[in-house]
Protein backbone atom coordinates (compact mmCIF):
# COMPACT_ATOMS: atom_id res chain seq x y z
CA UNK A 1 0.00 0.00 0.00
CA UNK A 2 1.45 3.38 -1.40
CA UNK A 3 2.41 5.81 1.62
CA UNK A 4 -0.79 8.57 1.89
CA UNK A 5 -3.07 5.95 0.54
CA UNK A 6 -4.46 4.21 3.33
CA UNK A 7 -7.44 4.81 5.60
CA UNK A 8 -5.85 3.05 8.68
CA UNK A 9 -9.02 3.96 11.38
CA UNK A 10 -11.51 3.09 9.05
CA UNK A 11 -13.17 0.15 9.65
CA UNK A 12 -14.87 -0.10 6.13
CA UNK A 13 -14.89 -1.94 3.56
CA UNK A 14 -15.20 0.90 1.09
CA UNK A 15 -11.66 1.80 2.68
CA UNK A 16 -10.54 -1.31 1.96
CA UNK A 17 -11.40 -1.36 -1.59
CA UNK A 18 -10.00 2.34 -2.24
CA UNK A 19 -6.59 1.26 -0.28
CA UNK A 20 -5.85 -0.82 -3.39
CA UNK A 21 -8.26 0.54 -6.39
CA UNK A 22 -8.54 4.35 -5.23
CA UNK A 23 -4.93 5.41 -6.49
CA UNK A 24 -4.69 7.40 -9.81
CA UNK A 25 -4.83 6.06 -12.67
CA UNK A 26 -5.39 2.52 -11.33
CA UNK A 27 -8.70 2.02 -12.23
CA UNK A 28 -8.18 3.14 -15.58
CA UNK A 29 -5.42 0.45 -15.92
CA UNK A 30 -8.12 -2.27 -14.98
CA UNK A 31 -10.43 -0.67 -17.52
CA UNK A 32 -8.01 -1.62 -20.13
CA UNK A 33 -6.94 -4.77 -18.66
CA UNK A 34 -10.91 -5.70 -19.37
CA UNK A 35 -10.80 -3.95 -22.53
CA UNK A 36 -8.27 -7.15 -23.27
CA UNK A 37 -5.36 -4.93 -23.43
CA UNK A 38 -2.19 -6.94 -22.40
CA UNK A 39 0.86 -5.75 -22.90
CA UNK A 40 3.18 -3.05 -21.14
CA UNK A 41 4.14 -0.84 -24.43
CA UNK A 42 0.09 -1.38 -25.39
CA UNK A 43 -1.05 0.27 -22.10
CA UNK A 44 1.68 2.70 -21.70
CA UNK A 45 -0.10 3.73 -25.49
CA UNK A 46 -3.34 4.13 -24.57
CA UNK A 47 -2.56 6.01 -20.99
CA UNK A 48 -1.11 9.14 -20.83
CA UNK A 49 1.35 7.83 -18.25
CA UNK A 50 5.05 7.76 -17.68
CA UNK A 51 6.65 4.56 -17.69
CA UNK A 52 7.59 4.98 -13.64
CA UNK A 53 4.19 5.30 -13.40
CA UNK A 54 2.60 2.47 -14.67
CA UNK A 55 5.19 0.14 -13.35
CA UNK A 56 4.60 1.21 -9.97
CA UNK A 57 0.49 0.84 -10.45
CA UNK A 58 1.07 -2.67 -12.03
CA UNK A 59 3.31 -3.80 -9.70
CA UNK A 60 0.89 -3.06 -6.76
CA UNK A 61 -1.97 -4.32 -8.72
CA UNK A 62 0.27 -7.64 -8.89
CA UNK A 63 1.12 -7.55 -5.28
CA UNK A 64 -2.20 -7.13 -4.50
CA UNK A 65 -3.34 -10.21 -6.68
CA UNK A 66 -5.41 -8.36 -8.91
CA UNK A 67 -3.28 -8.61 -11.83
CA UNK A 68 -1.09 -11.53 -12.78
CA UNK A 69 2.45 -11.04 -14.68
CA UNK A 70 2.79 -14.02 -17.35
CA UNK A 71 5.55 -14.86 -19.92
CA UNK A 72 4.29 -15.36 -23.35
CA UNK A 73 6.33 -15.55 -26.63
CA UNK A 74 9.30 -13.13 -24.87
CA UNK A 75 7.68 -10.83 -22.89
CA UNK A 76 5.58 -10.34 -19.94
CA UNK A 77 1.79 -10.01 -20.48
CA UNK A 78 -0.74 -8.76 -17.63
CA UNK A 79 -3.78 -10.50 -17.06
CA UNK A 80 -6.94 -9.85 -14.61
CA UNK A 81 -7.09 -12.64 -11.93
CA UNK A 82 -9.99 -13.58 -10.02
CA UNK A 83 -9.84 -10.64 -7.40
CA UNK A 84 -9.55 -8.46 -10.50
CA UNK A 85 -12.31 -9.81 -12.44
CA UNK A 86 -14.78 -8.88 -9.73
CA UNK A 87 -13.88 -5.50 -9.81
CA UNK A 88 -16.24 -5.29 -12.74
CA UNK A 89 -19.54 -4.13 -11.06
CA UNK A 90 -17.62 -1.40 -9.81
CA UNK A 91 -15.99 -0.29 -12.65
CA UNK A 92 -18.86 -0.82 -14.98
CA UNK A 93 -21.26 1.56 -12.02
CA UNK A 94 -18.48 4.08 -12.09
CA UNK A 95 -18.96 4.31 -16.21
CA UNK A 96 -22.09 4.39 -15.92
CA UNK A 97 -22.33 7.33 -13.58
CA UNK A 98 -19.89 9.17 -15.37
CA UNK A 99 -22.13 8.75 -18.66
CA UNK A 100 -25.36 9.91 -16.77
CA UNK A 101 -23.55 12.37 -14.62
CA UNK A 102 -20.50 13.50 -16.28
CA UNK A 103 -19.95 16.93 -18.53
CA UNK A 104 -22.53 16.41 -21.46
CA UNK A 105 -19.59 16.97 -24.36
CA UNK A 106 -17.23 14.76 -22.60
CA UNK A 107 -19.40 11.47 -22.58
CA UNK A 108 -18.01 8.83 -24.54
CA UNK A 109 -21.08 7.31 -25.78
CA UNK A 110 -19.63 3.99 -25.30
CA UNK A 111 -21.87 1.19 -24.35
CA UNK A 112 -21.77 -2.53 -22.99
CA UNK A 113 -24.03 -4.92 -24.17
CA UNK A 114 -25.21 -8.29 -23.35
CA UNK A 115 -22.69 -11.14 -25.98
CA UNK A 116 -25.77 -12.96 -27.50
CA UNK A 117 -29.22 -11.01 -26.67
CA UNK A 118 -27.18 -7.66 -28.19
CA UNK A 119 -29.45 -6.05 -25.44
CA UNK A 120 -27.62 -2.75 -23.43
CA UNK A 121 -27.10 -3.19 -19.87
CA UNK A 122 -28.82 -0.88 -17.39
CA UNK A 123 -27.75 0.48 -14.32
CA UNK A 124 -27.04 -2.48 -12.55
CA UNK A 125 -25.52 -3.98 -15.40
CA UNK A 126 -28.38 -6.86 -15.72
CA UNK A 127 -29.39 -7.73 -19.55
CA UNK A 128 -33.01 -6.22 -19.83
CA UNK A 129 -33.82 -9.35 -22.39
CA UNK A 130 -33.23 -12.32 -20.52
CA UNK A 131 -32.61 -10.88 -16.77
CA UNK A 132 -29.24 -12.19 -16.41
CA UNK A 133 -26.43 -9.97 -15.02
CA UNK A 134 -23.49 -11.54 -17.49
CA UNK A 135 -19.54 -11.41 -15.96
CA UNK A 136 -17.21 -9.14 -18.12
CA UNK A 137 -16.35 -12.49 -20.47
CA UNK A 138 -19.98 -12.01 -21.73
CA UNK A 139 -20.15 -8.33 -22.22
CA UNK A 140 -19.46 -6.76 -25.65
CA UNK A 141 -18.33 -2.38 -25.60
CA UNK A 142 -19.61 -0.94 -28.42
CA UNK A 143 -17.52 2.67 -28.80
CA UNK A 144 -19.71 6.08 -29.26
CA UNK A 145 -19.49 8.42 -32.20
CA UNK A 146 -16.21 9.14 -33.59
CA UNK A 147 -14.69 12.94 -32.26
CA UNK A 148 -12.18 14.99 -34.02
CA UNK A 149 -9.16 14.50 -32.01
CA UNK A 150 -9.71 10.66 -31.06
CA UNK A 151 -6.42 8.74 -30.02
CA UNK A 152 -4.66 6.53 -32.63
CA UNK A 153 -3.04 4.32 -30.80
CA UNK A 154 -3.73 0.90 -31.84
CA UNK A 155 -5.85 0.09 -28.62
CA UNK A 156 -7.59 2.99 -29.48
CA UNK A 157 -8.22 1.97 -33.04
CA UNK A 158 -8.84 -1.47 -32.46
CA UNK A 159 -11.87 -0.07 -29.78
CA UNK A 160 -13.51 1.86 -32.34
CA UNK A 161 -15.15 -1.53 -33.27
CA UNK A 162 -17.30 -3.34 -30.88
CA UNK A 163 -15.01 -5.72 -28.88
CA UNK A 164 -15.92 -8.37 -26.21
CA UNK A 165 -14.27 -7.94 -23.17
CA UNK A 166 -11.02 -9.62 -21.68
CA UNK A 167 -10.43 -10.74 -25.54
CA UNK A 168 -7.12 -9.58 -26.71
CA UNK A 169 -6.61 -6.47 -28.19
CA UNK A 170 -4.73 -5.14 -30.52
CA UNK A 171 -5.93 -8.53 -31.92
CA UNK B 1 -11.75 19.75 -11.10
CA UNK B 2 -8.56 19.84 -8.94
CA UNK B 3 -5.24 20.34 -10.54
CA UNK B 4 -3.60 16.95 -11.36
CA UNK B 5 -7.28 14.82 -11.25
CA UNK B 6 -8.25 15.46 -14.53
CA UNK B 7 -7.35 12.45 -17.49
CA UNK B 8 -8.09 15.05 -19.66
CA UNK B 9 -6.99 12.92 -22.99
CA UNK B 10 -9.14 10.00 -21.98
CA UNK B 11 -12.45 9.76 -23.81
CA UNK B 12 -14.14 7.43 -21.63
CA UNK B 13 -17.17 7.48 -18.68
CA UNK B 14 -15.22 5.92 -15.86
CA UNK B 15 -12.39 8.90 -16.02
CA UNK B 16 -15.29 11.33 -15.90
CA UNK B 17 -16.37 9.71 -13.10
CA UNK B 18 -13.11 8.98 -11.34
CA UNK B 19 -12.17 13.17 -12.22
CA UNK B 20 -14.73 14.38 -9.81
CA UNK B 21 -15.36 11.22 -7.18
CA UNK B 22 -11.63 9.81 -7.47
CA UNK B 23 -9.95 12.17 -5.23
CA UNK B 24 -8.68 10.66 -1.15
CA UNK B 25 -11.61 10.56 0.86
CA UNK B 26 -14.15 11.76 -1.31
CA UNK B 27 -15.97 8.39 -2.08
CA UNK B 28 -15.99 8.22 2.04
CA UNK B 29 -17.38 11.20 2.79
CA UNK B 30 -20.24 9.99 0.00
CA UNK B 31 -20.40 7.02 1.89
CA UNK B 32 -21.06 9.21 5.10
CA UNK B 33 -23.94 10.98 3.16
CA UNK B 34 -25.90 7.44 2.61
CA UNK B 35 -25.24 7.00 6.00
CA UNK B 36 -27.04 10.10 7.31
CA UNK B 37 -24.45 12.19 8.19
CA UNK B 38 -25.30 15.69 7.56
CA UNK B 39 -23.72 18.11 9.75
CA UNK B 40 -20.00 19.17 9.04
CA UNK B 41 -18.89 18.11 12.69
CA UNK B 42 -20.24 14.76 12.64
CA UNK B 43 -18.39 14.37 9.32
CA UNK B 44 -15.02 15.41 10.83
CA UNK B 45 -15.73 13.44 13.59
CA UNK B 46 -16.36 10.25 11.89
CA UNK B 47 -13.54 11.08 9.33
CA UNK B 48 -9.77 11.08 9.73
CA UNK B 49 -9.35 14.18 7.98
CA UNK B 50 -8.55 17.66 8.46
CA UNK B 51 -10.90 20.78 8.58
CA UNK B 52 -9.29 21.61 5.47
CA UNK B 53 -9.52 18.88 3.40
CA UNK B 54 -13.22 18.09 4.46
CA UNK B 55 -14.08 21.82 3.20
CA UNK B 56 -12.32 21.50 -0.21
CA UNK B 57 -13.72 18.03 -0.77
CA UNK B 58 -16.97 19.12 0.26
CA UNK B 59 -16.76 22.20 -1.94
CA UNK B 60 -15.80 20.38 -4.56
CA UNK B 61 -19.16 17.89 -4.21
CA UNK B 62 -21.15 20.87 -4.24
CA UNK B 63 -19.75 22.42 -7.22
CA UNK B 64 -20.27 19.19 -9.31
CA UNK B 65 -23.72 18.81 -7.85
CA UNK B 66 -23.49 15.71 -6.24
CA UNK B 67 -24.10 17.38 -2.62
CA UNK B 68 -26.32 19.97 -1.55
CA UNK B 69 -25.16 22.45 1.39
CA UNK B 70 -28.98 24.01 3.31
CA UNK B 71 -29.46 25.96 6.19
CA UNK B 72 -30.61 24.06 8.85
CA UNK B 73 -31.95 25.12 12.18
CA UNK B 74 -28.86 27.91 12.38
CA UNK B 75 -26.16 25.52 10.92
CA UNK B 76 -25.53 24.13 7.02
CA UNK B 77 -26.57 20.35 6.69
CA UNK B 78 -24.80 18.86 3.84
CA UNK B 79 -27.57 16.41 1.29
CA UNK B 80 -26.84 14.12 -1.76
CA UNK B 81 -28.18 15.48 -4.74
CA UNK B 82 -30.01 13.23 -7.45
CA UNK B 83 -26.42 12.53 -9.17
CA UNK B 84 -24.92 11.95 -5.16
CA UNK B 85 -27.96 8.80 -4.80
CA UNK B 86 -26.79 8.04 -8.38
CA UNK B 87 -23.17 7.03 -6.67
CA UNK B 88 -24.90 4.35 -4.72
CA UNK B 89 -24.11 1.17 -7.26
CA UNK B 90 -20.68 2.56 -7.34
CA UNK B 91 -19.79 2.43 -3.65
CA UNK B 92 -21.97 -0.93 -3.06
CA UNK B 93 -19.63 -2.90 -5.42
CA UNK B 94 -16.87 -1.35 -3.98
CA UNK B 95 -17.33 -2.12 -0.64
CA UNK B 96 -18.41 -5.84 -1.73
CA UNK B 97 -15.12 -6.13 -3.51
CA UNK B 98 -13.46 -5.02 -0.07
CA UNK B 99 -15.21 -7.11 1.94
CA UNK B 100 -14.58 -10.33 -0.53
CA UNK B 101 -10.60 -9.41 -1.19
CA UNK B 102 -9.82 -7.14 1.44
CA UNK B 103 -7.44 -7.97 4.31
CA UNK B 104 -9.28 -10.51 5.91
CA UNK B 105 -8.52 -9.28 9.54
CA UNK B 106 -9.10 -6.18 8.24
CA UNK B 107 -13.11 -7.07 6.84
CA UNK B 108 -15.63 -4.95 7.94
CA UNK B 109 -18.25 -7.84 8.30
CA UNK B 110 -21.01 -5.03 7.84
CA UNK B 111 -23.66 -5.72 5.61
CA UNK B 112 -26.83 -4.21 3.54
CA UNK B 113 -30.47 -5.66 3.58
CA UNK B 114 -33.58 -4.50 1.95
CA UNK B 115 -35.86 -2.87 3.82
CA UNK B 116 -39.04 -5.17 4.55
CA UNK B 117 -37.37 -7.80 3.40
CA UNK B 118 -34.55 -7.82 5.73
CA UNK B 119 -32.48 -10.20 3.34
CA UNK B 120 -29.22 -9.56 2.37
CA UNK B 121 -28.03 -7.32 -1.13
CA UNK B 122 -26.14 -9.90 -3.57
CA UNK B 123 -23.21 -8.48 -5.27
CA UNK B 124 -25.07 -6.59 -7.50
CA UNK B 125 -27.36 -4.98 -5.20
CA UNK B 126 -30.17 -6.96 -5.69
CA UNK B 127 -32.40 -8.78 -2.99
CA UNK B 128 -32.91 -12.59 -3.52
CA UNK B 129 -36.04 -12.23 -1.57
CA UNK B 130 -38.30 -10.16 -4.04
CA UNK B 131 -35.47 -9.76 -6.66
CA UNK B 132 -35.53 -6.17 -6.88
CA UNK B 133 -32.62 -3.97 -6.80
CA UNK B 134 -33.14 -1.20 -4.22
CA UNK B 135 -32.08 2.35 -3.57
CA UNK B 136 -30.24 3.18 -0.87
CA UNK B 137 -34.09 4.63 0.73
CA UNK B 138 -34.63 1.10 1.14
CA UNK B 139 -32.04 -0.58 2.01
CA UNK B 140 -30.36 -0.99 6.06
CA UNK B 141 -26.86 -1.52 7.19
CA UNK B 142 -26.02 -3.88 9.67
CA UNK B 143 -22.45 -3.73 11.75
CA UNK B 144 -20.11 -6.24 11.81
CA UNK B 145 -18.90 -7.45 15.07
CA UNK B 146 -17.90 -5.10 17.74
CA UNK B 147 -13.66 -4.62 17.82
CA UNK B 148 -11.37 -3.53 20.59
CA UNK B 149 -10.43 -0.13 19.60
CA UNK B 150 -13.84 0.12 17.54
CA UNK B 151 -14.20 4.45 17.02
CA UNK B 152 -16.33 6.33 19.96
CA UNK B 153 -17.33 9.38 17.91
CA UNK B 154 -21.35 9.68 17.83
CA UNK B 155 -21.52 8.75 14.00
CA UNK B 156 -20.24 5.91 14.76
CA UNK B 157 -21.77 4.90 18.17
CA UNK B 158 -25.13 4.89 16.27
CA UNK B 159 -24.13 2.73 13.54
CA UNK B 160 -23.14 -0.05 15.65
CA UNK B 161 -27.14 -0.41 15.36
CA UNK B 162 -29.05 -1.32 12.43
CA UNK B 163 -29.46 1.89 10.56
CA UNK B 164 -31.38 2.60 7.68
CA UNK B 165 -29.51 4.56 4.63
CA UNK B 166 -30.27 8.74 3.83
CA UNK B 167 -31.70 8.44 7.77
CA UNK B 168 -30.12 11.39 9.41
CA UNK B 169 -27.57 10.11 11.95
CA UNK B 170 -26.94 10.59 14.52
CA UNK B 171 -30.35 10.83 15.72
Amino acid sequence: MALGIGYADQTCNLARALEVLGERWTMLILRDCFYGVRRFSDLLAHLDISRAVLTERLNTLVEAGIVERRAEGGHPVYLLTEAGTATWPSLYALARWGERFGPPERRSGRTFRHWGCDAELDDHGRCPECGATPGPADVVTHPGPARAGDRTDPVSVALRSPHRLLTSVPA
